[in-house]
């Protein structure tokens, strides 16, 4: 049986006028927006004023509505909303990956105890509809690794550093003005949006629930122009790729720059495109491409899950209920490139397994195997840059294999 | 609640051997293969005799088997088992696109009289969750265009033609050694079997059903050392597209080769690997890649299904419900390039805009927009070839447009 829904919206940005927009030329969806929870009551809207209020609790508190859509920016309020929800017995949509990340675990007891559901497919990679097919198609699969481009802001910034030859500074202004960039845009080029989204696939790929403290985040906002010219010149691109694998009952994750060759899957995923590559043992690896970024396909993913709650559909968690639950671990070695100024870097020993150093353009780049806690301490040593080596160590589990063959 | 299945599995080939061995390594499934029918008694299998029998009846009317697993290669006959099989209360996967596409409209019809379940996302584009989505995920989406590589065998042939210059003869022989070829080629090669999946996805992508002998395919069997070496010295590859798209609330969609360029999303799908791009009002564009064809990869489809049925999943065919229904159509201009030996092919008249036309090797190649049942007579001459024109006008909104701009 459909559920009629009526919505309390919370945030009316490009997403949540996006959605607006949405529902009114979709056909054969059975919902409506009652009232639209804003901040700023003075700001000019594209709708009557009637339709908004700056008050919480007169959506929270309404017994109309059964559907709060949250999609504001601030990660702790969206957290108070969506407890405050469930309490209230209504079913949650949200976008909000630095909420979920940081909550996951809670929200996800927290639907247990009310019975109601949360969804959150526009978190995850925009349009793309990974969230579900992990939990309803890759649900008996046994998938060894999800692998992507999360972010889609940085994803444009890096192609047009490459393709256009753009500033980086540009290029972010760029991303900034037609929407991809958040309203902060160090969550996008430290890395810390595609880690929020690479946690909430880590629960629906291998059910567990790790927090952003443990999962390290290395951005694009310390790539140097030499950088962009060593890749440029060896015919790679640089992406910046959120990863997690699963190898000796462990779960390994992490979020950093990489050289891309041609060869590679992910090197033609261009501009604000997303991307994410699911490998399982028996479907192989499976690519799903799709915009990351932007008010309609972030609003055609809230309104898929809208659509879902009209028949009651809920997150199942399944692969919590399928065995032993993994670890997640950062004892890891990956081949990484360092490179900075003449001499006011490292030195090889920082790494586990040093491959070769070369001297380019007044830049030292040194190469080899490197502690991952190790590599994310140095990342944070002024005037250092840090790619992942390209493609053939790219396969996490070769990866862990030839750093251990190396010890 | 889960429900508990015991199935009866038709056909014991390379998918179904696939799934014998992917159900029985797969945690969290309450599903088991009690009884599996087969052709020939006296073959040898890998399994213990007691497990298979040559009489139908013996699944069909066994009142424990709740689910009937159709792998089998004639359609006649597993349409046959379906009907039965729904007739008798039991739900139905199957992944026979041939059989699908034939009976669609009579299998919806049936799912709707004993409220039985239908599945087969293992008929169209193997691993690729393609249907369920259309059905899911993008119920509500107005989706405006489906096309891609729906035919893993000829991929691949195409694949090993260009990148190891094999002949057509070996390409072929060689996709058939490793199973991805059908056991009648023809099938593939002439474009029925990705006909057949675009039918499919066409019922769930704008919720109407088309009979096979309606929707033209063009295959890649009359395609000439010429005409690779053509595509090549161009900077082309060849692919065998289906496709379909709304217009003007009618809808197109055919089968045909063509030449497609490095920057094409479709270029870099290689070998055995299927590709689905779906366009929507709001998605925008999404890309799905994944293995076409092997046992795995199919079976991990079949298994899919087999596991939605433990949570009663039937698909709704929403696209149907959703507004008017619009009509197939073939009134559709493309762009193509025939190719003959010099002057025993047609002439400029049989386009409604001519372009141009070459000679080149000995052969002479014409091009323009020419109506499309035309085209598919004209391919029906010995001795022609055809291929539609590359990139710019494989958009099929703009083929139309300007094949209208042109009149």
């Amino acid at each position: 049986m459909k559920k009629e829904l009526t919505i309390g919206l919370f945030g009316f940005g490009v997403v949540g006028q996006g959605l607006h927009q949405v529902i009114s030329q979709t056909k054969g969806i059975k919902a409506s927006i009652k009232k639209i929870v804003i901040k700023h009551a003075d700001k000019n809207r594209t709708l009557p004023k009637q339709h908004f209020t700056t008050e919480a609790n007169d959506v929270l508190y309404d017994p109309d509505i059964n559907v709060i859509v949250e999609l504001i920016d601030d990660a702790q309020a969206a957290f108070t909303i969506v407890k405050q929800a469930l309490k209230n017995g209504k079913d949650v949509v949200t976008a909000n990956k630095k909420m979920l990340a940081e909550n996951l675990q809670e929200i996800y007891e927290l639907q247990k105890i009310t019975g109601k559901s949360v969804l959150y497919e526009g978190s995850v990679c925009g349009s793309i509809p990974i969230i579900r097919n992990l939990e309803e198609y890759y649900d008996n699969d046994l998938i060894t690794s999800i692998e992507g481009i999360f972010n889609g802001s940085t994803n444009y910034i890096l192609t047009k550093i490459f393709e256009e030859k753009k500033s980086y500074a540009s290029a972010l202004a760029k991303a900034q003005e037609l929407g991809f960039a958040e309203s902060n845009p160090d969550l996008d080029v430290l890395g810390f949006d595609p880690k929020f989204k690479l946690i909430i696939a880590i629960a629906h790929t291998f059910g567990i629930f790790v927090k952003p403290e443990h999962v390290i985040n290395l951005g694009i906002a310390n790539i140097t122009d030499t950088d962009v010219r060593f890749a440029r010149e060896n015919g790679f691109t640089i992406k910046l790729i959120a990863r997690a694998f699963k190898q000796g009952g462990k779960i390994y994750g992490f979020v950093a720059p990489q050289l891309v060759s041609q060869q590679h899957t992910l090197f033609s995923v261009r501009n604000e495109f997303n991307a994410v590559q699911v490998e399982g043992a028996f479907a192989e690896k499976q690519l799903f491409v799709g915009k990351g970024a932007g008010s309609f396909p972030t609003a055609s993913a809230v309104l898929s899950d809208i659509s879902a709650l009209n028949y009651h559909y809920q997150y199942e968690y399944k692969k919590r209920t399928q065995g032993a639950v993994p670890e997640f671990s950062n004892a890891l070695q990956v081949e990484a490139l360092v490179s900075f100024e003449k001499g006011k870097g490292i030195t090889k020993d920082s790494f586990e397994h040093f491959q070769e150093g070369y001297a380019w353009q007044g830049q030292e780049i040194l190469r080899g195997f490197i502690a991952l806690e190790k590599l994310a301490a140095i990342s944070k040593q002024p005037g250092i840059s840090i790619l992942l080596a390209p493609d053939a160590r790219l396969n996490p589990i070769k990866i862990k294999q030839e750093a251990e063959a190396i010890i």
